[in-house]
């Protein structure tokens, strides 16, 4: 059983009021001088042997499924820990 | 400028109806043998240096504020490549 993860970011020239609501919040809460962005990270459990094809495969899907493109970034990269 | 990343995701013994969803939705789309687990993840630039004592403050800052450790598990990592 394989592990993949796949983490999705705002692209740096996006706006991400997520990341600037938790940014504001840490401030309130003393921690100064942070700046953050949020983002999704999936873990994707593969059943069978993780080849290339089925890694292009889950590239795919991440573009497809779990990234806009539009406006966010993704990475796709296989655990090794795992 | 230190770039640290946080890690945020469903406890293995909580259920993750996200994740489930995504899970269904690449299934439908002829991706199969996936199981598929959603979390977030948090890109913190660290103003200054970033030394033991401000990993520490940023841990506690993970716990209270970007976590919910009743139902999450998150993971502080700096990120050595930036």
């Amino acid at each position: 059983m394989a592990r993949v993860i796949v983490d999705v970011m705002p692209k740096p020239e996006i706006l991400d009021p997520q990341g600037k609501a938790v940014t504001g919040a840490l401030q309130r809460l003393g921690y100064e001088g942070l700046s953050v962005r949020q983002g999704k990270r999936f873990e994707i459990e593969v059943e069978g042997e993780l080849d290339q094809t089925r890694l292009d495969q889950l590239r795919e899907a991440s573009e497809k499924l779990l990234a806009n493109t539009v406006i966010e970034q993704f990475d796709v990269r296989v655990d090794e820990g795992n």
